[in-house]
């Protein structure tokens, strides 16, 4: 047989929008389709991608700044002042909606300044490629990586946020605990990552505590939080808000306390027969916090586990402690983001977002699905994803993915894959139905690839473009893989695509 | 090492449940669990679970109705005679609620007649269980299998039946087409199926009408609809409502006409210049259907194949056409429901279920999806999983599965299993928000394993315990693989769900 002759290819290039000042430049994946037509899409990676060290992005930036009274972008935004980070998050906000900007760099301001919006950026991170998460702003996905007793290889971990970003992840949180290398293996995810990094810093206290959460004091919490500041940690997650009086209503629960952090918390109150130490020392954290401009991310120690636990006593009652924190975190210019649930049936997942509005204040909310059933292991990445698109569309900012692994194992590489794919389509569903400007761009280009058989383009459009393909070849004739006018669907008998063709004449005609 | 001791294990039993007439025995899965917990399970394999020849369950019902001048479910329920079918589905749709039987028969008979409800059972399908779809009542899920040019083998047919019912399809539609022994191969599904099978007579019409819509004529369509109804088909897709004013819309949309059937009678309409026969005819299609009591499931030609084109005047002008249709079916007689999308952005998911309600008088909304997004080819099980929960949430009767392979190829065995399992997890969210009495109870179940660590009750209680099994049990070490009190998550140094246990006794203790 013959060899094919040479087919049109969609090309893929990295190209750089310039921002309103001359030293921004922000990374786009351009994606140039068969027929001409050309996309934007975001890009997690950098200019750089898959460097193990990135370069300094915000330097020079950070420098000229030292000795300003003002630490954090919420001092600057409270002060009318817009940083770079705050024009570069507008640029990657604004992408593929043309030259007019909707998000200009004072959007971006004024939000973060109400407290709707965070940009986590440590001030010893200068490799963070600026970002902003908040519900007027595209709907952002975490995922989770970090190491164990059971996996503490560095390389092992540079993979994982490789993995992670290369589909999409807009913040990556390292949960390492209980490995002897735990600075060496941070150190290099911080050095290595153009997005926000997020930790637990409760895990390490409570290794730094023998394991023993009796012995676990503000003195070790503290330190940790000072440590892992100094090596440039964007936010960390804090479970505040779980005082001493909701522990009865945790107790009385199905499921309990389902949260790592939450129960670490509570078994140091328990045990201790003390107030939770976050909680007590609240102003000194911020304190801390601001000096690095680290974003407090207020953990919901208290987060459903289960339908039957859902909106309860417990889980409100920490949701009105957390809303306190947020206004002293406002005030303080410490910027904060919210937790959410857990495991929510489906008719009370707005009800969640709606109470998070009320109590915090407008901050961003950073949900775990929800997840609106119990019964799928093995599936529960659909399970949160299901809850997950529906509470982004009331207005939650962030969602932490969750993978097919969850409730029953660790992930592997491919669940991290499975797992942020949903999570990005769930994420893109939410932005479609906020109407963002832009979000149906890829959508209908996707159709219009559908419409006139350009499976290849097709395939560029995709979430997943490797699969797509895979699903795709694995059906065809050899003798057609050559973009035919039909697929193995219908076959090539009766196409109702093909049909549409005749359609479109029969009425053109007509005109 | 010594052999490990015996395990105890959760056990799954075949039971029945009898009606409020002694002749009415409803198969039902009793899961006894490790800890002596019982819950019932819904089935829908039926009392002889693989049989390739069911048993005539249904037999000695139709006999003594013989001569009847009712002739339909809808026909006895609009006289108040309650049919044993109706008990039998009653019985089916109150299972695990306890003895007080929320949906009584004469519920069942009532959403019946006002049409809110449809009982899809040919009386030449004898072999069918009652069962009963209606939004008062659970979320129903729909599979799709079929013979074609590519696999025209009569076993494999009936492989697929039995796995789409090991899963749980509550009806199976058989899309044959194209194929020599259509006829032996549906008789064969309908003999070996205890769920109602659907059909979309059309396909088989082109076939007689050699592929060409020129020639299809009402002469081919009316015959195989009068053989395909001999066979015992419960309920027909007919795309009656796409009238020729409407192809103008359709030709204006960036995908047209995705619906396969629907692009068969708009070719028909376009070469013919004639208007939809199935329109046309419909006095004499309703009599066909109501000699047999075959259901009609008002087929939506024009579903959006694209964001773009959802809820446009093509959509909505024929759900209004279908609307008009649907009145004379209750009017004469004939169980109708409704088919629905396709491609919709989240916002407008409720608009569809609200806009059925108030086109076709709350007859059954069965969908397809919606999808909410048009980027995620490969995950498009989830794209649509995510619309399906919300619009059942709302009050659609029955979802049509979508599999990963959607928009790229055929479904694969697996992709059959998991496009149902995610189906199955769709339905039982909305179940769980629309609060059936029980639907949580299978949930509480799961919550409550977990918090004990009875892993092999948690596979039990899952929708898929096979592959949970054998996630957990992948990273699990050898030496504690029998019920360890953590899991790999967390590992064994500090797990959340054992602290419960110590914050329960805390706060017992302080009573």
């Amino acid at each position: 047989m013959a060899a094919a002759p040479a087919r049109p290819q969609p090309v893929r290039t990295l190209v750089t929008i310039a921002g309103p000042s001359e030293d921004i430049a922000v990374p786009f994946t351009k994606l140039t389709l068969t027929n001409g037509e050309e996309l934007l899409l975001s890009t997690v990676e950098g200019a750089h991608p898959g460097l193990a060290v990135q370069p300094q992005l915000r330097a020079p930036w950070i420098n000229q700044r030292v000795g300003d009274k003002h630490k954090t972008q919420l001092d600057y935004a409270k002060a009318g002042i817009v940083t770079k980070e705050m024009e570069y998050a507008a640029v990657r906000e604004s992408f593929g909606c043309g030259p007019d900007m909707p998000f200009t760099p004072d959007v971006v301001r004024q939000e973060i300044a109400a407290g709707r919006a965070v940009l986590p950026c440590n001030r010893l991170h200068p490799e963070c490629e600026p970002m902003v998460i908040g519900r007027r702003f595209s709907v952002k996905v975490n995922a989770n990586i970090g190491a164990s007793a059971l996996s503490s290889d560095l390389q092992a971990e540079i993979a994982k946020l490789h993995l992670a970003l290369k589909f999409g992840a807009d913040t990556v949180m390292d949960l390492s605990a209980g490995v002897e290398n735990l600075a060496q293996i941070r150190t290099a995810i911080l050095r290595a990552s153009p997005v926000p990094i997020g930790t637990v810093p409760v895990y390490e206290a409570l290794d730094r505590a023998h394991g023993d959460p009796s012995l676990l004091t503000w003195e070790f919490f503290r330190q940790v939080i000072i440590d892992q500041a100094e090596q440039g940690v964007d936010y960390f997650t804090i479970h505040a808000g779980l005082t001493q009086d909701l522990l009865p209503y945790a107790a009385a629960r199905l499921m309990g306390i389902v949260s790592r952090g939450g129960s670490i918390m509570a078994s140091a109150m328990l045990r201790q027969n003390a107030e939770n130490l976050a909680w007590a020392h609240f102003d000194e954290l911020m304190d801390i916090c601001r000096q690095y401009d680290v974003a407090l991310s207020l953990g919901d120690g208290l987060r459903p586990g289960a339908l039957a636990d859902a909106c309860d006593k417990a889980q409100y009652g920490e949701l009105k402690n957390i809303g306190r924190l947020a206004a002293r975190c406002r005030e303080a210019g410490v910027q904060c983001f919210i937790e959410g649930p857990g495991h929510v049936p489906l008719d009370r997942v707005y009800e969640n977002q709606d109470l998070e509005d009320q109590y915090c204040g407008g901050a961003p909310f950073y949900t775990l699905g929800p997840l609106v059933s119990d019964i799928a292991p093995g599936y529960d990445h659909i399970t949160s994803a299901i809850g997950g698109s529906l509470i982004a569309y009331r207005g939650t900012s962030m969602l932490c993915y969750v993978t097919p692994s969850e409730h029953l194992a660790l992930p592997t590489a491919e669940d991290v894959k499975v797992g942020l794919i949903t999570f990005k389509l769930a994420a893109h569903a939410a932005d479609v139905a906020k109407k963002l400007p832009g979000a149906q761009r890829r959508d209908d280009a996707m159709s219009r690839a559908r419409a006139e058989f350009r499976w290849y383009d097709q395939f560029a459009l995709s979430l997943d473009p490797e699969h797509a393909e895979a699903v795709w070849k694995s059906q065809m004739p050899d003798d057609c893989a050559h973009e035919p006018s039909f697929c193995s669907m219908c076959g090539p008998r009766f196409c109702p695509i093909r049909l549409n063709r005749k359609l479109k004449a029969a009425f053109e005609n007509k005109d």
